[in-house]
């Protein structure tokens, strides 16, 4: 028997057991995947935010937002969220951080947009051509959800003429805006710290997601203020720093797993229907945002 | 035009204007619940945890796991809480606090179970008799989703003798249990602050959710040890006492939206299709865990 207290919930994700495929559980078939099963974050698309709570590494979903990541880019390449911060933590919905000049904005009075020119509404894309790994289970949102790239997709019933678009599910990351026509410009992101805010798919451009760091994001005292904004700028989490890897010197490297490779088709089975000995009653389905995409951080 | 860095997402969730009801907001419409639309959440069902962050309060779910809520009340009622703590917060996932027994067993060599008689499996009861709102979205875990008595709840497909179950959403509260046939005792209590882990229901016995307070709860600095236990006595948040409000002069009063009222209908349908100036495309759906149950405290 195991010791009561010190094991709850997914006990066996602790466990190497010498299980047989249809038993494995998800960090046997994680720990069984073959090199060529995981892919290199590209450097270029490997955002790195220092904050007064540490690091947060994004990776930027250059294939769904190109416009938008391109801004960010430039952002941060200017400098931009130096002196930035964390500006607003709203429970069970989003954490949300700029560069110093909206942080500046935000002390000064309401105002029109200050900022560079509109952006191309990057909300979805032709779902043709894309590699695209259903979950063979229903959603209350889309007519179909899975896996592109190692992303949680959406798209429409499966025709050619239909569209993708990323998922909101929690580590995702988007970009701020004000009400349409407004795009957002990149100075604003948020990341999701709470039950997948679905209805914002399609809404807003979602350009990457948190592979490293977000427990110091959704741990922060959550803002007072309406949406969760703080009130004063000493609530706020200081920027002190933003990269992209490819211009820092022995920047560290990540890897996903490839949502296209058998591996991660037998991680959503041990998903859909856990095997593990805590459980009695195997769920017999998944929620596209609770088949997490496994990432690991390379020497 | 707004002020561009004020107001973020769900702006209009602020704004009182004079929609016609088909347009109305979610705001809007719970503005306009008539009193009969509440429930007053019976004191003997409201439990009041006070911890060195703050007070947590949650409603029991007397009707869907009746001898693990006596549990739990017993345990209160006996002062074995005082002095127990939050052992554990894990990203994503869950926070779970236990009894002073609980606690000190965290500190001991593991060992078989200590704590009370073995409690029904109250993992889920007959569907049959229950008033059930079903949403009209598809689900990935189950036949159908919707409400009961201003639950959140799953339920197989609608015949005499199927069962219904609560719906492991952010804010609910569940009883920590050991592998099977363990199935708790009321000793260490969780709450889920991340992505519904639904894959736990019908796996562990929910017994209410938080009405206040849970942000204390999630805002709190994960654990780094396996699961997310914290690693040290230090980092463990002191219960300073624990109370039934029954047991409490001049306790707090809660209230909850009746889900079978007209006024919740309305709710569903402003939360599946957003009509607040800041969305571009209404979604058409939503998740049973994205249409919150409101609740407010009465003088």
């Amino acid at each position: 028997m195991v010791g009561r207290m010190r094991f709850r919930l997914p006990l066996a994700v602790l466990l190497i057991a010498a299980s047989p495929p249809p038993t494995a559980t998800v960090a046997e078939i994680e720990a069984a995947a073959p090199t060529d099963a995981w892919r290199a974050v590209e450097p270029g698309n490997l955002l790195l935010i220092d904050t007064a709570k540490g690091t947060v590494a994004i990776e930027l979903a250059a294939d769904f937002a190109p416009a938008h990541v391109a801004a960010i880019r430039a952002l941060v390449r200017s400098g931009a969220f130096t002196a930035g911060a964390v500006t607003r933590v709203q429970d069970n919905y989003v954490v949300q951080w700029g560069t110093r000049a909206a942080v500046a904005a935000l002390a000064g009075p309401p105002g029109p947009a200050t900022a560079g020119p509109e952006l191309p509404p990057e909300y979805e894309r032709p779902a043709a051509g894309m590699v695209f790994i259903a979950l063979p289970f229903a959603d209350a949102y889309a007519a179909e959800v899975g896996f592109s790239a190692g992303w949680p997709v959406a798209r429409d019933a499966n025709d050619a003429g239909g569209s993708a678009w990323l998922v909101h599910c929690y580590g995702m990351v988007g970009v701020g805006r004000d009400n349409p026509p407004s795009t957002g410009d990149g100075s604003e992101l948020y990341g999701v710290i709470g039950h997948a805010p679905r209805h914002l798919d399609r809404n807003m451009a979602l350009v990457g997601r948190v592979l490293d760091g977000l427990p110091s994001f959704a741990a922060l005292p959550r803002g007072t203020a309406a949406l969760g904004f703080y009130t004063t700028a000493a609530e706020q989490v200081p920027i002190t720093g933003a990269h992209l890897a490819v211009d820092v010197p022995d920047a560290p490297r990540w890897q996903v797993l490839r949502t296209d490779s058998p591996t991660f088709a037998r991680l959503i089975a041990a998903r859909a229907n856990r095997r593990e000995p805590f459980f009695v009653r195997p769920a017999g389905g998944v929620d596209v945002c609770n088949v997490k995409v496994p990432v690991r951080r390379v020497p």
